[in-house]
């Protein structure tokens, strides 16, 4: 079932136009993919085929005449989560009242994408206003994972993972603000990267809770998923990634806390023979374990999601509660009880959070844990046995990663191997406002991991 | 004789292409001045005529077909000082023997600047080597300073300076050893920016002392030498330009022990009256004086220098010294006398140094002190009369600026009146690595004079 992707990453592909390769050439391979795979996945909402065509034309032009001029995502085609402003293709946010919305402006990433020279295919399927990590979608119908369509793609950005791992983007703009970007990235087997907290700019993004809001980038390899971040971040890609992944032993921290609790069974095992096998081949040492209260920190990052969600729907939720699909409204509901004084409490707890985890940093390269503790449940499924205990699939799926939204830590989901035939993700949490660092340690991951893996 | 040149900024230009703008009708136009005004200044070593048609070309296709795609440079004509390699055009380094030497590879903030789609209209006149402060050059005759052409430009980046100021190009790259983008800046009466050391990369750029190399720009205005370096940086110009400039007044140092030495009486009393305007106005309030013992800072600034250039060019001296002009050749024949134990002494002197200046910041938002403590001098006039001693041009134009290349601080000239019916420069000196501050406050300040001065 899983399918085997050997596609060229986006310096191959943007080093090749040109020279033998002509951008609408490339589009029209896309374009033949989306035709194919989108009815039965459900990732993309809609596609810019005409836009597109126009663009490739001119940036075949461009390569003739001023190939200098080629952006450092020329010809790549992109899809972006459809929470994010396009003044050039609706934007719905997975609601069914915004179908036929089409904004003013276009997101400022989306903007800095197109600079250079990313043509935007298609708007991605989301969990209606983000909120949400299943991608089951009462407007849209749910987004299919391509490894089984059976399963959810996990969100929100679910649209976004299975348009990169069913082949009709190269890459995908997520959001994250409890590990949407991260979650489908692992369970349909790509790369998932949330920065650090405020690297790309939300302008143009419908918020969630804009103090956890994060945009982030699918795609097939760190390589390709650091240069579109770099771009929206407004860096030059190069500055990322021409120092070469490092060559010393990485020292790492696990989460035995946090992991131990709710990882199923499986997943463990999986997760610490991946450890052990990185630890025998000299890439990383255990440098020491890191204490978390799951409890305490699911119930601030619960305040504060819940008090600014309502905070941005309110009006909206007064207006139109009946527009709302179920799952959402009642969470938001229940955001509109979180008191002043806890709101206030959850927000102290986050900057004493946030100091501890600058800290770890002086002894510890990154942090390492599975991304899920469960591999895809199936469309449908909400409720899933864990340790003999049925537990709400909804909250089990962010618990390994909304810690680092509260802490606004860049963190990577990496593909790494399979539990059950479906794909995990390995997850690599590094030094706040050090993205650079996390994104090289991750190549080597990565690398290593490929040169193991089947 | 001041050119009064109320052109376009770059922001401008670009947002005018597709709408009623060509980039090839503005491509002609900046030739047409090339034809008309090279002859006379000597600025452009030579002219990327048939190259730029294309690719303006290409641009205007590019604004046809996908206008987002246009890059924040797009069509703006960059000259560049000819120390920089270009693979397309030949980089003659100033020096006789390099008449006819075309690199194999292009630097990579060339490559960024076409890459942001900037039109590279030719290369600068340069001192020979970047090694003076005139650009009198034995190999290609002088530059000429387009308020006076009997006056020199000053150096080492004097065409590009030239070039900018007589309408031949939008904005130039050139690079500051001891004051070589800030100097020639004030002479001819535009922005030099000298960003924070390293912040630029020289990759491609031929050394003249490593560690003291900063690569800078000159153009029209703040925020036009603002995108140039950002995108030279590998940064989003917007990244430095959307915060508005600060509105607090400005906590400003003034470094009276160096200007009262040096500067001639009618430049400081220029400088006295453009700070008590700043003051009045309620721009600036001036928090303090830094002491700076400028023969120390000389010495320790001449070892480096000295010590550095001398091995950049040992090899090629050894083989070629007559084909080195008379000025220079004793220059890096001094700079062979540098011993060891005093190029070490003065590096541990600039660490101290360093220290120092960010310590500074601390109280004092910026420095402000003249670019130099002259205007222009004649072209061969090689001393100068400043309170009734006679004293070298070149140690004098070069005392107000070498602080900043060895403390690695950022600093930019901008135009501030005249002295003699010549241009003068004002110096900002920011914090180290805080260069988007420095920019913000440079702005607030250019505002201020603009609606003051005629």
């Amino acid at each position: 079932m899983a399918l085997s992707i050997i596609s060229p990453t986006i310096r191959q592909q943007v080093a090749s136009l040109g020279r033998g390769l002509s951008a609408s050439a490339l589009l029209a391979q896309w374009l033949g993919a989306i035709q194919r795979e989108n009815g039965k996945l459900n990732a993309l909402l809609c596609v810019a085929t005409e836009m597109s065509r126009q663009q490739a034309h001119a940036l075949d032009q461009l390569a003739e005449r001023f190939p200098e001029g080629l952006g450092p995502l020329a010809g790549i085609p992109i899809s972006v989560k459809d929470l994010i402003d396009t003044s050039f293709l609706p934007t719905t946010y997975g609601h069914g009242r915004f179908r036929e919305h089409v904004p003013d402006g276009t997101a400022l990433c989306v903007t800095r994408l197109q600079r250079a020279h990313a043509i935007i295919i298609g708007k991605a399927h989301l969990h209606e206003f983000a909120f949400g990590v299943t991608n089951e979608n009462p407007h849209f119908g749910p987004a299919r994972n391509p490894r089984d369509p059976s399963r959810i793609t996990g969100g929100s950005s679910g649209g976004s993972a299975a348009s990169v791992v069913g082949g009709m983007a190269q890459a995908s703009v997520g959001t994250d603000t409890g590990g949407s970007v991260r979650i489908p990235a692992a369970l349909t087997g790509c790369v998932g990267f949330k920065p650090s907290y405020g690297l790309v700019p939300t302008d143009g993004v419908l918020p969630l809770a804009p103090t956890l809001d994060h945009v982030g980038t699918l795609a097939n390899c760190v390589e390709d998923a650091a240069i579109v971040t770099a771009v929206m971040a407004g860096i030059d890609p190069d500055r990322w990634l021409s120092p070469p992944p490092p060559a010393l032993r990485l020292r790492v921290a696990l989460v035995p806390s946090l992991v131990n609790r709710f990882a199923a069974p499986e997943v463990s095992a999986w997760f610490d023979s991946l450890v052990h096998v990185l630890q025998s081949r000299g890439t990383i040492e255990l440098a020491g374990s890191i204490e978390l209260d799951a409890d305490e920190i699911a119930r601030h990052q619960g305040n504060i999601l819940g008090a600014e969600a309502y905070a941005t729907h309110r009006t909206w939720l007064a207006e139109h509660k009946d527009a709302y699909g179920a799952d959402v409204r009642e969470r938001l509901e229940d955001g509109a009880r979180v008191e002043t004084w806890a709101y206030a409490e959850s927000l102290r707890f986050r900057a004493r959070f946030q100091h501890a985890v600058r800290s770890w940093f002086s002894q510890y390269d990154c942090i390492l844990l599975p991304t899920t503790p469960i591999p895809a449940p199936r469309i449908g499924e909400t409720t899933v046995w864990v340790h003999g205990e049925a537990r709400a699939v909804r909250p089990l799926l962010t618990r390994f990663t909304n810690p680092w939204n509260l802490s606004g830590a860049p963190a990577i989901s990496i593909p790494a191997g399979q539990v059950s035939g479906l794909p995990m993700g390995l997850q690599i949490v590094g030094k706040p406002n050090a993205d650079g660092r996390l994104l090289r340690i991750a190549r080597r991951i990565e690398a290593d991991i490929a040169s193991h893996l089947p």
